[in-house]
């Protein structure tokens, strides 16, 4: 039986979510698997709808397994959220789905969201949770700058010298800039994201709120093609997976 | 010269804001004057808004004090955020005021919030942040419960039998409960609370919530000055003193 399994999680004390041969440091894919084992006695294979770096947080990441021992799905969210007790990673749901479910192929949508707060003071409540930016930003600028983010492009620009995707070209849907008081959310959705790509575009976004790039200098940005181009990738600690859309039928 | 100071802290490592000559744990009010003592060599006295017990968090909590040497607000508040550098307490904001200013008597109103999430799954990112609730509660008739407290009235079934203030009489001058998808935000205002008032009225209503209390009852329990009568005290990890307003001419 196939299960889609939501999760939330720190991502501070992990080396990201997938196992890393060389690291001594955890992975969430290792300690997901740890407590599968626990909970079944089996080597249980995990497939994720998005890998994230290592300090990337998740409130709705997605992942898929096939267990052959009978559990219901309360049964798994008990289980898993008992072995799982001493991490900073939990099980929010679990449905049972169909064989062809999967949680990274199936994914129509993927919804990243970011935190900046901008104020002069060291975070507190949010350390380890956001990035904290003392210069003061305009927004409208920024929000002006991320409209030419949205639609097809060729993403060079914004993609780390290590990312391993054949194509460059992505389609972001929505990208979204909102201010609460200090707190700057950044919401953006695409089908699929090149490696670092959202840090990336919020870096160049924030250098636009700081005058360091004007908001109509974002489509020769991108147009260059050339990842030294386009601002500083913003920090880690910011980035959300928030959660993924299906495929009608997909689940 | 007399200082209006606004401080962010987390308010899990610290007994609470008030220096406590018999226990070991450090207090928000310790670290505060040792950061003083630091920057102008002199012992300094602190008045503070609003006292908060162990595991009570603020996003604005307002205290003041008097310092001899000449320093600017600019100077006091990166003075003292390097000082505070190892500690979960931050100044947001600083200000010269009048001698005739203080962070507890001038306060016209106080506003606390208290963060519920209402899921099975026990909390990561709000870990230490918020109350983990996992019976649905029923947010209509919480809400419903909630206008009874608003005016004046006694408050003796939601104070705490160690509570040193002359008069249980207080008066509510907001309490709105909002939802936004799992959590809870509790928002009340009043000129000043009695001990652990909050977080009772915040426990009645999760019972409420839960139908362990109907919402019709909450003027009975009142009417009892009794607090045997208005169930548990919510716990302190989901406080938060929001801040204060002060009355005109003040600051």
């Amino acid at each position: 039986m196939r299960f889609k399994i939501e999760l939330e999680y720190c991502g501070t004390p992990y080396c990201g979510f997938q196992e890393q041969s060389d690291i001594a440091q955890k992975s969430i894919e290792g300690v997901l698997r740890k407590a599968l084992f626990e909970l079944t006695q089996k080597e249980v294979e995990i497939a994720v709808c998005g890998r994230t770096d290592a300090g990337v947080h998740a409130l709705g990441q997605v992942v898929h397994f096939d267990l052959e021992k009978k559990l219901s799905p309360y049964q798994i969210m008990m289980g898993m959220n008992h072995y799982l007790r001493p991490e900073e990673v939990k099980v929010l749901n679990v449905i049972e789905v169909g064989d062809d479910f999967h949680a990274r192929f199936s994914a129509e949508m993927r919804h990243y969201c970011y935190h900046v707060v901008n104020r002069s003071a060291p975070l507190v409540l949010l350390k380890d949770r956001a990035w904290q930016v003392a210069q003061k930003l305009d927004i409208l600028q920024m929000q002006k700058a991320a409209k030419y983010f949205l639609g097809e492009h060729d993403f060079s620009s914004f993609r780390d010298s290590q990312c391993q995707a054949k194509s460059p070209i992505r389609t972001i849907e929505k990208f979204v800039i909102q201010q609460n008081g200090e707190e700057i959310l950044f919401e953006v959705s695409a089908k699929s994201f090149l490696h670092h790509m959202v840090r990336n575009m919020v870096g160049a976004l924030v250098y636009v709120g700081m005058g360091k790039i004007g908001a109509e200098e974002i489509p020769q940005i991108i147009a260059a093609k050339n990842r030294a181009k386009s601002g500083p990738n913003a920090p880690s600690c910011g980035l959300y997976f928030k959660g993924a859309t299906y495929f009608k039928g997909a689940n």
